[in-house]
C-alpha cells in the first residue's frame, strides 16, 4: 500500500456505467511525515475520506477486493484513514 | 488511476484477433492541471473519448473489467472522460 | 499497452516446460515516434514480428490472455505490430 | 520480492471492515547491504517481524496468497524475515 | 520479463509455511550485454540458475504460473536460464 494525501476530486459524466455513483478522489503519495511526493494519481473511496487526509491505497487487482469496487474497472481504492504514523519510535504524522 | 490526454490514435493490421475493431488511443499522463508529464502508453477506448481529452486510465486486471476489454490481452483501458478536477477547492482543470 | 520497438532475440535451453516453442523477443520502449526510451524487456511474440518492427505489448496478466500464453509463466506479450501513428494530426510514425 | 526493512507502525481506525485486526507495518526498500533506498511503503505483516528486521515483500495479487490477507484490499504482505543475504560470496547482511 | 543477473542468495528461518524449501536469490536488472542497472529484487529460482547465469524472470502473478510457486505469495520466478542474447544481429551476451 502507499501512503497519500487526498488532494481533490473528479467530476466525470461520461464513464463506465459501473462507476455510477462511486466517489474518485485525487490523491499524491506522501513520505512517512506526510510531505507530498511523485505524480497525482485517482483512487475510490469507500471510507468517506476527506480532503487533506492522510489514507493509504491499495493498487492493482487489490484495489477490487471490496464490495464498492469488485468487477469494476478501477485500480486503486483508498483501504484506511491514518490516524497517526511511528517510524523507529517517534509519531511522524498525527491526524489533527 | 491515471490522470491522462488523448493524444492521438494507432493504426494496426496485425494483431491479435481478439482486438479486431478496438479503439486503440495515444495517451499521456498529466497532473491535475492537465499539464503533460511522462511517456506515451496506449489504451483502448470504450467511451468514445476524442484527441485533447482529459481521461482517466486504469491499468493491469482492472483494464479489463468492461464488456469491451474482458478476456483480452490488453492491460489499459479509458474509464471516464473528465469534466473538472478540483484540488484544494481551486478548479485546476475544466472541459473546454 | 506500451509502445516499443523489437530490437532482439534470446536463446535459452534451461527454460519452464511450459515455455517449449515460445518466441521470446527482447524490446525497448519508444515514444511516439519511435525514438528509444527505457531499458531492454522481453515479450512472447504471437505475431512473427520482425527485428526493427514497432509494436504494442500488453503487461501482467493481461500478457496472459492469448491462445499462446495462457497459464504460462510470462508476463508480457506483443498484441499488435503498428502501422502507423498519429499524434495531434500529425502522422509520427509510419511502418516502411 | 523486495528486499525491504520494517521502520514503522499505522494506525487507522477507519478502515475496510475486513482488514480488522491485520498490523500494517511501514518498511522502505533497501539494496542487500540492508541500505535504505526509496520511497516509505505499507505491508501486512504475518509473520511478526520486528521494527528494524530485514524482510521480503511480495506485491499486487501475490500479496493475497496467504490465509491472512486472501480476498482482502492489500496489495504487500510480508513473507519471510531474513537471516543473512550473501552476494557473489560474501556475506552482505546478517540479523543481529 | 526483465533479464537479470544471480547476484546471491537468501536464507530465511521465519516465513509463510508454503514458501518451505523454495530457493530465494537475489537479481539485478540488466540491459542486453549483461551490464548491471538498478536495485536488487529477489525471484524464486525453479532452474536451478548458478550465480552470475543471466535469466528470465517473470513478474505479477505471472509469477505463479509454475507448479512450485502456484498459490503462493511470491511475485517473481526465474522462467528460463539465457544462453545467448542477440541484438539487431550482433551477439550481445553469450553464456560461459
Amino acid at each position: 500500500m502507499l501512503i497519500a494525501k487526498v488532494i481533490g476530486t473528479t467530476v466525470s459524466t461520461i464513464k463506465e456505467p459501473t462507476l455510477e455513483g462511486r466517489k474518485l478522489l485525487i490523491l499524491r503519495q506522501t513520505d512517512e511525515r506526510g510531505t507530498l511526493v511523485g505524480k497525482p494519481y485517482v483512487a475510490v473511496d469507500t471510507l468517506d475520506a476527506g480532503i487533506g487526509d492522510l489514507v493509504l491505497t491499495a493498487h492493482g487487482s487489490s484495489g477490487r477486493q471490496t464490495k464498492i469496487t469488485q468487477n469494476r474497472p478501477v485500480d486503486a481504492v483508498i483501504m484506511a484513514v491514518i490516524d497517526h504514523l511511528t517510524v523507529f519510535g517517534e509519531v511522524t504524522y498525527q491526524k489533527e
